[in-house]
């Protein structure tokens, strides 16, 4: 940045919890006040810096430098890039780590890099202890717009993702958007995804506006930095509505159970579909589902799945690599997801472009019939 | 009982804690009341019954009748009995159990065991899709007093007890306090430990009235019923004034420090010492650190020793069966306790009887000499 560009701007978002309220900031650099600001919030405290190997590689020492000029103790639990990694044996790897250093309740947990850690880090801190002081440090587009703010953490079971977990709010959110500067273009794409999606839930005009905005978004202008500020301002806003999911949260997971499902199918094997590409097929795939049905404009599922494609983004479950998953297994796993209510299917369904609803009796055999339809050569 | 005697009493304590609020009930027979209750309480929910080999062998028979009779689901998990059961291998056991039988979030984890499924099974029913219901019903004395009251749940860390864990309440407590028939004798004992605590910590004339009722108590008559009644309205009322222990609620770990760094050293191996035992051991161990310092009278600290005593309980360190745990240890196993704030030691400490308080700066060369006194041949 030179003296004549105006500086970036920080964005400031407030989630509304009551007594469990926090701020989510968002801009270039935070990564440099994170010891003052962890000093600030937290008088005395240590980090637990849980990050993973890519990520600390790239970044670590600049974020141990900030907390070591802040006079915050640290120690750094790197563990191996990837899905896999949010698993029992992760956890209890984090968990153990954090107690042999003999973190206490009032220290906290800084999770330091993509959604995976987020997740896991996020939920090792819920249960050390029966749960200590949590910060966010999102470093993947898909975690500074959607997985570090709410408080879901989890640990993904052999029989599906995301089933043991806990809710937990972290205590601040710092999004530094410099660091996406090193994120692989494909992972940049997949956390698109999911801004899109906020557009689509309920925010037609934002995804008009991603329409118009989607090139200076990817080449990392202010733009970027508005659309994951709205991002998270519309994750916040659903989230201090429905803390827990009892209800309208679930709208967050548009895309998500045929995400979860085909994630699942290929074994969360990253070259061949990571967590926002599938939420792009699933998205397309809902939105598909419910004009067929006459729920939808055709136009509407068109539009939808012409921007997905623009970003890079696959929209079909044949776009997938190698052998694409049977029906048989993708039924399986959907019935298996978490969105489900004394057995009959839960799905976020859509009237349209930013009209998307929660249908709580979808008939597995629309949906298995839908995806036979979807699969023909 | 026949005709001339008195129906026992059924006692309903009120755990007040605003929108968690839930009932403990106490009494006799109440295994054949589990089924319409749940019915009534949660319809339509299944039941994923979490037990241990002892009580399954002993009374599921009788439980899943009564949930039969009433059209409740279930299914039951059936683990090794004792401490080790409370690990991530116990847990992942339970977590994955509940996920296949599809249990869902409305449905019911119910603990049917002493404090170890009580506690493993609701932290299961904690992080299974982030939070199922939970019904407990203690089978143990100890169970009954103490642990199934309070919502802490947890498993214990290769690293130290109970410090992985969650705060998740109950929806119901149900103490058949007949089933404390089967329980053998050193358990009774070891719970009776939990019962005379609550009258160390702040109710002397309930720890008066144990010294006098202690045989009946043992019998198994309605003083038994009256004891596990009171003990449960005094843990009620310290967990409805701290929930998650953030201050006062510190107390109920009077002769707990001890008590588990002594568990730790005998690697929690129950034919040595069980958790009521090494509090018994624990509490004495703090009326006699407290009036060797001239905190509390010599008086109390005797009165306490020959009571648990009289009871068969253990009050000295060299009452360990086996070779006697090296200070070192259990110095590096208080360190790693849980009740430490930025590495100065936290310990319950006495006035005398029923004049417990919350001591922040204990001094670990203290405690080490005390120690060192204590086991002096
Ligand atoms: N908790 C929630 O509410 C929520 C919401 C959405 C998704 N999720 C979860 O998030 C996970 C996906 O998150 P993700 O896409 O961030 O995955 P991820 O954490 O695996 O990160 C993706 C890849 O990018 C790398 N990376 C991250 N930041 C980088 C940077 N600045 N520079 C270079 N490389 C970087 C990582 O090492 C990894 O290889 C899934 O497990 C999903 O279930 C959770
Ligand atoms: N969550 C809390 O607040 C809290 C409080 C105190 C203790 N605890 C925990 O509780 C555990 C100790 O509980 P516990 O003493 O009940 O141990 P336990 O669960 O191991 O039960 C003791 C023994 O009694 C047997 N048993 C239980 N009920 C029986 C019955 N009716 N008939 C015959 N046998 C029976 C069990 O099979 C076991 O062998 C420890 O892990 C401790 O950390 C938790
Ligand atoms: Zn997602
Ligand atoms: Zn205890």
């Amino acid at each position: 940045m030179n003296a004549t560009t105006p500086a970036h701007p920080q964005r400031t978002i407030r989630v509304a919890l009551g007594e469990r309220s926090y701020d989510i900031v968002i801009g270039p650099g935070l990564v440099d006040e994170v010891g003052p600001r962890i000093a600030a919030l937290l008088p005395g405290a240590r980090a637990a810096i849980v990050t993973d190997e890519n990520v600390a590689r790239l970044h670590l020492e600049r974020l141990t430098l900030s907390l070591d000029a802040a006079g915050v103790e640290h120690r750094a639990i790197v563990l191996p890039a990837g899905e896999t990694t949010k698993s029992y044996a992760g956890l209890t790897r984090v968990v153990e780590a954090i107690i042999e250093g003999r973190f206490e309740r009032g220290d906290a947990v800084l999770a330091f890099g993509g959604g995976v850690i987020g997740d896991l880090a996020g939920f090792a801190s819920a249960v050390v202890r029966r749960g200590m002081r949590f910060v966010q440090m999102p470093t993947s587009l898909l975690a500074q717009v959607d997985s570090s703010v709410g408080g879901k953490t989890g640990i993904n079971s052999p029989q599906g993702k995301n089933l043991v977990g806990a809710f937990h709010q972290p205590t601040l959110v710092l999004a530094d958007t410099a660091l996406l500067d090193t994120l692989p273009p494909r992972e940049f794409a997949a956390g698109y995804a999911e801004i899109v999606k906020y557009g689509l839930i309920d925010r037609p005009d934002f995804f008009e506006w991603l329409e118009t905005n989607r090139e200076d978004i990817f080449a990392g202008t202010d733009a970027l930095i508005d659309a994951i500020a709205i991002s998270c301002e519309a994750k916040a806003a659903v989230v201090a509505a429905d803390e827990t999911e009892q209800d309208s949260r679930a709208l967050l997971n548009l895309g998500h159970t045929f995400g979860h499902a085909l994630e699942k199918t290929v074994r969360y094997e990253a070259s061949r579909l990571v967590h926002g590409e599938g939420v792009a097929i699933g998205i397309c795939l809902a939105h598909r589902f419910c004009a067929a049905r006459g729920l939808a404009p055709e136009e509407d599922a068109r539009r939808v799945e012409a921007h997905f494609a623009a970003a890079g983004l696959p929209t079909r479950i044949q776009h997938i690599a190698g052998e694409t998953p049977p029906i048989a297994d993708l039924m399986d796993a959907i019935a298996q997801d978490k969105k489900v209510t004394r057995s009959a299917l839960t799905f976020i369904l859509t009237h349209g472009i930013g009209k998307a609803f929660i249908a709580r009796n979808v008939d597995p055999a629309d949906v298995g019939d839908f995806l036979a339809e979807e699969l023909l050569p």
